[in-house]
């Protein structure tokens, strides 16, 4: 599964897909029920203003974000588009040089340097790519690995 | 890697991520060099009356759908919502078998069968879970291979 092998630039994987909900309480047991998927793990993100519950598949990640501050970014998401999708966030082995990569082939993004997410991760945002908000992860647990 | 051992019902991947898209000329380049991504490769899907492009992300597949049908689904989709996020599809070993076990379990689904998706992939939609449109896919291919 060395994909990306023949680019240093490309992502290892999908690290996380976040999906922005009302109430994580009715949402964990439905996504868990629909999709066959284990048991979420609820995390505080204060930083973000909302409750966080991720679930691993295979190499990824499913998130759901439940904003708790009106004027957070999740928040505000939530208040404009609904529920739904929120971002997508792909696995590079060191976003420093992905960003710095980047920046030196003229791309624009919105964080120029990595910010911490939840738990271990460290989170740059690209930013809009065509609609979709796109951000790259780097996790200090080994890539693959079942935590 | 084998997170949902314990879970028979569990997806092992996400396997595939879409974005809708208004120019796939304009996009593939744009998402390639923003997120350092290998190039697409373009797949004409007449059922869905849009061209599709994908490239591999890890276990993942990134895929932008382009309509060319306005009233096809992508079409309609894409009218009224803009560019972004689509749908997610993830990954099962036998999705008939996962079809029958979300039946049994209460479950409504958009596709009561699978039906075909591009190349090898076999598909069937469970619908909107809290805002996210949701789909199971099957690939022929065994998981995790480089094809």
């Amino acid at each position: 599964m060395a994909d990306g092998a023949d680019n240093p630039m490309s992502p290892t994987r999908i690290h996380h897909i976040n999906f922005v909900v009302n109430d994580l309480e009715e949402a964990m047991p439905r996504f868990e029920r629909s999709l066959g998927v284990n048991p979420f793990e609820v995390i505080e993100h204060r930083p973000r203003g909302a409750r966080v519950a991720r679930t691993r598949i295979g190499q990824s990640w499913l998130v759901l974000v439940c904003p708790y501050d009106p004027v957070s970014v999740p928040g505000r998401h939530l208040a404009k588009h609904g529920e739904g999708f929120f971002l997508l966030s792909l696995g590079y082995d060191d976003i420093v040089k992905q960003l710095e990569k980047l920046e030196s082939s003229g791309v624009q993004v919105t964080d120029r340097e990595p910010r911490d997410g939840i738990l271990d991760w460290r989170i740059a945002d690209i930013g809009d790519v065509h609609g979709a908000f796109i951000q790259l992860t780097q996790e200090e647990t080994p890539e693959g690995s079942d935590q």
